[in-house]
């Protein structure tokens, strides 16, 4: 088992590897270093064009992979009761074949992310902990106004 | 963590939610029955009427799951100093959207898998212990055969 000390939210460059047949794409290892306990693995998926967000996780950490597709990620930190709504990315980021890379999410982070791949896009989610609505907090996306994201 | 009874492959049927921006397909939780404790996830790909295999894992438990394409997966439990070539399967199944469902393999099985769909056929293993090459026998596709299956 590896643990997290990171807070901040990190990319892992993973590899792919070609085969005749077809190929394999690593996902995660127990000894990586981002590998933060299992709970659940499970996939979303979000259609071109249409962006799923914003979501924080008070107590799960993320760790995603992108095998089909391309998915924008855009991440911030405000605080659960922040009186703004102009907030700052800490990561704004393309993931899928081009950037092949896995994204490590701590709690405490607003997460959205938006269907950039016209084929089918699909993410990964290899998370510490079972689903558990309660740890999650959704906010509709026009709550928070980031540059060249959504409408503004 | 779960930790297996069964001897046997088994399939184990998974949901898909739908959601206005694309959906969220379950793959398999620490609590599930058919989880054998987690070492690795890795996705491998199958191109369009190709096959990989065979492939016998002395440790490792598969927990497999297509969230693209439709991929047939055979196994079979021929023993490993099988003099003769001729094999019945225990399993034979096309797993993907039309059957969204986990395919766990104790080891001691004999698995080969087709890309059966157009689209990218991808699957993910969640394997209870990383990649160890050692613990791995490769034979070629054509030393077992298989009814309907491959040339045969």
């Amino acid at each position: 088992m590896g643990g997290i000390d990171n807070t901040q939210p990190f990319l892992t460059p993973l590899k792919i590897i070609e085969q005749a047949q077809g190929g394999v794409m690593h996902g995660i290892k127990a000894s990586d270093h981002s590998f933060a306990g299992f709970g659940e693995a499970y996939f979303s998926t979000v259609n071109f064009g249409l962006i799923k967000g914003w979501k924080l996780h008070r107590k799960m950490t993320l760790n995603l992979v992108v095998p089909s597709g391309e998915i924008r990620f855009v991440v911030h930190s405000a605080s659960e009761n922040y009186t703004g709504r102009d907030v700052v990315p800490v990561l704004d980021v393309i993931l899928g074949s081009t950037q092949y890379s896995r994204l490590t999410v701590p709690p405490g982070y607003w997460v959205a992310f938006e269907g950039v791949g016209r084929e089918r896009n699909i993410l990964l989610n290899v998370a510490d902990i079972e689903h558990e609505p309660s740890e999650a907090i959704n906010y509709p996306l026009d709550f928070f106004r980031v540059p060249n994201f959504h409408q503004f």
